[in-house]
């Protein structure tokens, strides 16, 4: 059932962006819309587009009102993914060459501005009821993103992260859009703000529990992920677990983990010997029981939206696939 | 008076946006905002938002009305700055470092993206009643700059950009940006669409006015502009003249400009070589005709707005300070 539903809600979010985007062809304008085809053709889960439609549906309308939303956040969040990616120098992207790579920095910069734009302009889209509390919410969406990712940045220069902080910034790089998915999926359907805040609480802490599985399968997931499996680790990137190991660590752990850090030539005991580390450590599991929080958390918001019948079971569905994927 | 006039419409825009900013300081978030603060700092002729201004005012309004709109111009023109400068990589922007250069790639980009949200929440500041067409007229002018922007990066790797080509690039980089200022600030004074449609056609032609006397300024003008002299010359840039000079060259000037194509060693002389060709062919005298010829349409379109007294003095000002300046 509900598998059925995520599979017909995603096929109408593609279609309503392939009709959205047949208005800018590719071949026009000397490639700027051509990054944004086929960033759009990398396919994607696209995750926040079927939460942005199911709201709507949850909150008794068509999925039809939210589209404008759901075009908006899907084309926001590729939008950041072309931008991050230039600044990570992210050589792939779902398996397939990044646009800075397949083109240049510059494309990959205007075509990002572009998205963003067409993102804007989808939004436009929204009944003119809805449009100024929809705006002020994408605004403040798109700056938290931008703040997020800042964040990110410049966590790599720092040794001294704490859980805390690392907890905001995935709040704000990833929460935050899955949160206003919801939230704009809500508005559209004429929700009231005390609901739509629900919902944004709710998207909160999927997106949380989006990011904890996120740094758990890069660590502890299979091959099937797609991704270089223990890239983080391999990267020294600022995870979770990265961070409880790091602060749990006793002074030889440290010494170890120091050891490590910066390596390159000698991959897979690198990352056998951190992840080691890490089990001693208990930051494996102290991720998953922080994912789990979050999940209860989101429970507890259907509860106070009374979610119920098909719409709870595909709510608690989404959960669940957060927190159970492979990839 | 005019001169007055401009005083008072910068000062109380510079104020507005000091106001503005003062929301996002420029001490927090790990300097997502000090770029943008930069930027803004470095002053400027605020343009944009003097002629949003105006046009509230000659619609009979306050200039308050339009303030949003004023913002919202400014905001995205110096956002385009600081991306286009990543792009072309200038070391300097108004006789001070780039964004990129003083920080670097990464943050100007994502302070970038930071700024164009912000240019975006201060048009939400517009009365709900015009929001829905003012988004409309402003995202898509922001997506025909990133065309603009697009073809101007193109034309660098081509030898056979036509004037008209030329013409259309500068329209969509720089003229439909001073057009949506002026129609943006004429809806927020609640002008009807038909002259919405003046003020846009108006601003288009100043815009035109405008980018012609920056390329004649570049090669002919005087150190006063504080820029490169002969820059445009030495990077071998497709303005105008440029393209005017080898449309009608002969086989010997082509030759001659050929020579001095990609040559950085001698700037002296590859100027005053290239600008005698220009002047031998008439492609600054072209320039300047053309100028007018966009002046004379502005005139036109104050006819057709049938601006009188003040509002009309303002206006012919305004249309001369675009032709008479000097930097």
């Amino acid at each position: 059932m509900s598998q059925a539903n995520l599979e017909r809600l995603k096929s109408n979010a593609d279609h309503a962006t392939e009709v959205f985007l047949r208005q800018w062809p590719k071949e026009a304008d000397d490639g700027l819309y051509a990054p944004i085809h086929y960033l759009m053709s990398l396919g994607g889960k696209r995750l926040r587009a079927v939460l942005a439609l199911s709201a709507a549906e949850a909150e008794g309308e068509s999925y039809e009102v939210a589209m404008p939303a759901a075009l908006a956040v899907e084309l926001f969040h590729n939008f950041t993914l072309m931008h991050d990616d230039i600044m990570d120098e992210a050589p792939l992207r779902r398996g397939q060459e990044t646009v800075h790579n397949r083109w240049d920095s510059n494309a990959a910069i205007l075509s990002g501005d572009a998205m963003f734009t067409l993102s804007s302009i989808a939004l436009t889209g929204m009944h003119a009821s809805v449009l100024p509390s929809s705006l002020q919410l994408f605004n403040r969406t798109a700056l938290e993103v931008c703040v997020g990712q800042q964040s990110d940045m410049a966590f790599e220069s720092r040794d001294n992260v704490s859980l805390d902080e690392y907890w905001n910034m995935i709040r704000l790089k990833t929460s935050v859009l899955v949160a206003a998915s919801l939230a704009l999926g809500a508005q559209a359907a004429g929700a009231d703000e005390s609901r739509v805040k629900l919902w944004y609480q709710l998207g909160e802490q999927l997106g949380l529990a989006f990011q904890m599985q996120d740094d758990l399968l890069d660590a502890f997931g299979t091959a099937a992920t797609g991704k270089q499996m223990g890239g983080d680790i391999l990267s020294d990137k600022k995870t979770f677990l990265h961070i409880h190991a790091w602060e749990k660590a006793s002074e030889a752990q440290r010494l170890e983990i120091g050891r490590w850090n910066g390596k390159h030539h000698d991959p897979q005991n690198k990352v056998a010997a951190v992840k080691k580390i890490m089990v001693e450590l208990g930051s494996d599991v102290a991720a998953r029981k922080r994912m789990e929080g979050c999940v209860q958390a989101a429970e507890g918001f259907m509860d106070s939206l009374e979610l119920k019948g098909e719409h709870r079971d595909w709510f608690d569905f989404v959960a669940g696939l957060v927190t159970t994927r492979k990839s």
